[in-house]
């Protein structure tokens, strides 16, 4: 059975908490062992555990913090098994707060990890927080 | 040239637009020839203008009015060609607004016109608006 809402949301919950609080090894688990991810959307996809704790990584490395934050729902279609969920990357860089809107396009396995992510956003659009 | 993010939201904007003012030529216009949607996510994609014009009024005829509102900034990678956006869907029946949160995720052709169109929300989720 496709993973339904209520799992789905716990995952984008615990995904978003994991990378915030930068463990590693908890972002790497939520992923399938074949998982893949494209971000930002049209970059070469990056496959398996290996290759996303490497993101994980070099994501990290560009601020003193990164704050993923939801800033909408997950939308949850009633087939399960996938998912959409609007957020900001909060970077903190030298005391000072910037933000970039993303959304994150997500596939299940039927226990729950992710198989894929999508991420829809643009470098260039990150500015100044201004909340 | 893929569509660049300037003519994306663009066609989003007149996406929401057409479809809130009940236009259906002009909804239909904004896909290409061979264009399909798939709304709900999980529900059968259809194929064309005629079967795209189909779902227009059989979505238009679930209620006296139905505005698309976005409720964030449309989400279009450096790369172009494709795009995602949280909105709602405030349908108004009988006096009363309603509102369920989606995200559709579109391709585009060179030219701006849609190709493909997923809507990522969940019809048991509809709910009277309080804004």
């Amino acid at each position: 059975m496709p993973a339904d809402a209520a799992t789905i949301r716990a995952t984008v919950d615990a995904y978003c908490a994991a990378f915030t609080r930068r463990d590693r090894d908890a972002y790497v688990a939520l992923f399938a062992e074949d998982a893949w991810i494209e971000d930002p959307v049209g970059s070469p996809r990056l496959l398996g555990h290996d290759a996303i704790g490497g993101f994980f990584d070099q994501s990290s490395s560009l601020a003193e913090s990164i704050e993923l934050r939801q800033t909408g729902p997950v939308r949850v279609p009633s087939s399960g098994g996938e998912a959409a969920f609007p957020m900001q990357a909060r970077p903190n860089i030298g005391g000072t707060t910037f933000c970039v809107d993303i959304i994150d396009v997500m596939t299940f396995a039927d226990d729950g990890k992710i198989t894929t992510m999508r991420a829809f956003w643009d470098p260039a659009e990150m500015r100044p927080a201004d909340d």
